[in-house]
């Protein structure tokens, strides 16, 4: 993991966005990894590394795999440990005379974080036929095209949209990944069996008052924009805290006019909820859109909301999640399922096959920063499930 | 008022600011004001146009007045109404024949509102003996200092700290000003009374918890800094509607790190607090501390406040209010009793003597802004009310 967190830009953490020479080095390492658990590497249209297995097994394949890019100043573990996770585990298969009855692929995606360009997933969008080929114009910072950095990097763009692979010759993706989050380390497990990857929507919330001087204003008169959205605020938190599996977030608020001596006459804030069922979801935007138009009546203040982002859930395959955990107890590993909140390459791989994913301990919970940190022993219990996983599959 | 009101760059509203081309030209309209309400106007060494009464009577003088300034995109009655009730009221009693046994003053201070230095009330605090000779040093936007502004103007920088007046020399000082709130409308009359001008302090407040992807934190493990000062903002404001006069006013709220699918780490806000009492506004604050400690404590963040700005509450003079009541009486007009929320030059002018202030209905309650509005009908109400004044402390 060292050697890979050094293809990074300069600075703290790693920083390696797609089709830069950091992806480049990279690359060079995981097509090491590749080849020593018997893959051969090969980039695909859309820059994913593919490696595939050179055995003459016939049938739908078993695809592995993750991202190699980071955010900027992330951690070391985020999406490339799913990689090398997937080449050790067949590399620890080979070396024990595993052969397994079915092809295998390990896949490196160039860019699931979306830092470079206001898009991401198109390796597993281009691998589903769901890869839009407008996203091509899109431009980086320094204007230059997706389709430009794909084409410099050794990808084909105008082959994206064709190397879409047929639904029958794949079999499942497995998606090995740092947790991002505290629920295993609370519950002193190595490992965890992702149920379901939430639906997320995101909400422009507006409160709008009526301004005044915060002297002259007595307080019975007021139409405070502020005091509607914090009770708003509170009441949607402890809410949602009632709801097993939801999670709602107010990250942001702005307020004007925003000085120490003026009733705030507007406040706006987001709202962003995911939960693993998008009734659960889609309901509890609803009872928000309620409790708003409650609070906003009882302060003398308007209402509104808009839904500005949404995103189905993504299920996984229950067969898959009964052969992870049958794996993991034939290893003796603590492996309690649990919802992924964050949304990860098996999003879009779903729309191709059917999807599992395997979720590693992360240290105090914290990610997409240079202290985020997975143990050698969490990640070699990761290896030891993903090698009974498969041989489980290979004995269905 | 209208062509007082042209005293003011371009734009929307009025903005006339301190020592500048439009301050010069309105002291021309105050001037030729003065001279008709029997007075002789000069400029004293703090740019305060003094316009005094030539009667030959001896005692203390009454003092009237308020300030020529505007803020940017103001009102056209903000300060200087009071100085033009004044001289009407002194040029109705001249023709009525009054002669008043007490020298007067009608007094248009040049800077109320602090907005072209970061310092105001040179005025009064000069008349008073509190003049802070440093301040002459502050620059505005464009570099130029106070000191220099103000002998450009014509004042005297140098003999601003040897103004100061006799308090023997001084029987009372009346500011005519108009509400800036929506009280005197909500009760339906043309004046009031001021009882006094709340002290005024402010707090910063952070709450400090601990950020987190928004999907990947459960909600009970979250240690979310909006929701408990969300919590806080709205147990402070609901507190503050209980207790009669008080204003608390949270008017800034910035959050870290603010962006959509992260849960904000801190959350730092403005608390002000005003009050007619300073021992109900400190202990309002202290009160608000206990609340913000228990919701920080029951929610797992951190709470801190600290006090920035603290200014003591002025009371208006018993006898001077009630002289003022009885001269409502007399004319048949209700003035209820009501606090100043917000700082005059009245503030500045009780360090010198007694004071009284009356206050001027003011349309929708709206203020520092050009649709900021007094009726012909109620100026005239206090105009009647300020002559009545003046004839019953001629009666004294």
């Amino acid at each position: 993991m060292s050697k890979i967190a050094q293809c990074s830009t300069a600075g703290p953490g790693v920083t390696r966005l797609p089709y830069t020479p950091e992806h480049a080095r990279a690359l060079e390492h995981i097509s090491d990894w590749m080849r020593q658990a018997g893959l051969t590497p090969r980039l695909d249209a859309a820059a994913t590394l593919v490696g595939s297995s050179a055995s003459a097994a016939n049938g739908p394949a078993v695809l592995i795999g993750s991202h190699q890019d980071s955010v900027r100043e992330g951690g070391r573990y985020d999406g490339i440990m799913g990689v090398l996770i997937g080449c050790l585990a067949l590399e620890r298969l080979a070396s024990e005379g595993v052969e397994l009855p079915f092809p295998v692929e390990v896949l490196a995606f160039a860019d699931e974080e979306g830092v470079r360009f206001p898009t991401a997933l198109i390796g597993p969008r281009a691998l589903s036929g769901r890869f839009d080929p407008s996203v091509l114009d899109m431009q980086d910072a320094n204007s230059v095209s997706l389709q430009s950095a794909l084409s410099d990097f050794g990808g084909t763009p105008e082959a994206v949209t064709t190397q879409q692979r047929a639904q029958d010759a794949v079999r499942a993706y497995l998606e090995i990944h740092i947790e991002q989050g505290p629920v295993l380390e609370q519950s002193d497990a190595p490992c965890g069996i992702v149920t379901g990857i939430c639906g997320i929507e995101r909400n422009t919330v507006t409160f709008s008052g009526e301004t005044g001087h915060a002297g002259t204003v007595p307080m019975n008169g007021r139409r405070d924009a502020l005091v509607a959205a914090s009770e708003f605020i509170t009441r949607v938190h402890d809410a949602a805290r009632q709801i097993d599996g939801l999670r709602a977030t107010v990250g942001t608020l702005s307020l004007k006019p925003d000085v120490v001596n003026a009733i705030p006459r507007e406040a706006q804030l987001t709202l962003e909820v995911r939960a693993l069922s998008d009734q659960v979801r889609t309901e509890f935007a609803a009872s928000a859109q309620v409790l708003g138009t409650e609070i906003a009546n009882a302060r003398g203040v308007s209402f509104a909301i808009s839904r500005t982002y949404d995103q189905a859930a993504v299920p996984c395959n229950p067969d898959l999640m009964a052969c992870l955990e049958a794996a993991a107890t034939d290893e003796g590993i603590n492996a309690p399922r649990l919802p992924s909140g964050a949304t990860h390459d098996a999003s879009a791989m779903a729309d191709l096959c059917d999807i599992s994913m395997l979720f590693v301990r992360c240290k105090d919970g914290v990610s997409h920063c240079p202290e985020e940190y997975a143990s050698d022993a969490d990640m070699d219990a990761a290896i030891r499930v993903t090698c009974s996983y498969l041989r489980r599959l290979a004995a269905q």
